[in-house]
C-alpha cells in the first residue's frame, strides 16, 4: 500500500528497476504517489520526471513499457525496487540497461537499437 | 573516474548495491565525491550517512563489509551500480537485502541474522 511509503521532502521516491528474469538492474527513477498509483493501477510503470515536472509513462513513445511483476521497498521506506518485464530496451540510448559503462567511461554492453528504431525518425 | 559522475546540488550521487553473484539488488545508499574516492581507493563500499552527514564504512560495527567487484554509471551520470561480495547481510535488521517487503508489506524473504549476532550486544 501507498501508505507504506516515504516520500521525501520534494514528494519523490526512487524506484530501481530490476529485470525479472535476468536480475540484470536497468534504470533508476523517481515515483511521486501519482506515479505510484498509475504504476499501481495499470500494471506498467509510470515515473515523474524531474527535468519535465509531469508524470512519464514509460514506453509511451518508443513502446518500450515495463510491465511490473513485483514491488517491494526497503528497510527505511523510502526506496522501491521493481521487478519488471522490459519490452525492448530500458535506456534512450538504446541500450538494455542505462548502466551501459564503467566507471572508468567503458561501454560494458553495447546498444540493442539505434535511436532511430526507438523514436520516429523526422 | 569519479569526474564522469554528476553528484546533485547536495553532492550526493545515490549507488545501488548488487550481489555480484545472484544479481540480488541490496540496498541503495548515497556517495559524496570523498565516499565514491574511498570506496575506489580500498575496495570496499563507503557512503555518505545522510542521518549522521558524516562518512560511512560500510560494516565498521557489524563486519558485514562489501567488496567492490565492478562500479557502473548510468546514461545521465546520475546514479552508480555497484556489484559488490557481501559478507554476512546488507540490511542493519539481518536481512540479505533491505528490500525485503513488498509494497502490501508483507515480509518476503526472512532474516538470516538477528540484531545481537550483528552489532554486540550490551
Amino acid at each position: 500500500m501507498i501508505k507504506n511509503i516515504k516520500f521525501d521532502e520534494q514528494g519523490l521516491v526512487p524506484a530501481i528497476i530490476q529485470d525479472v528474469n535476468s536480475g540484470q538492474v536497468l534504470m533508476l527513477a523517481y515515483m511521486n504517489e501519482d506515479a505510484l498509483s498509475q504504476t499501481m493501477a495499470s500494471g506498467f510503470t509510470c515515473f515523474y520526471s524531474r527535468s519535465r515536472t509531469a508524470l512519464w509513462s514509460k514506453g509511451e513513445t518508443s513502446g518500450h513499457v515495463q510491465k511490473v511483476r513485483e514491488i517491494l521497498y526497503d528497510c527505511d521506506a523510502d526506496t522501491l525496487l521493481i521487478k519488471v518485464e522490459q519490452t525492448g530496451a530500458a535506456c534512450h540510448t538504446g541500450h538494455y540497461s542505462c548502466f551501459y559503462r564503467n566507471i572508468e567511461g567503458e561501454e560494458v554492453e553495447p546498444a540493442r537499437f539505434n535511436l532511430e528504431q526507438i523514436y520516429d525518425a523526422p
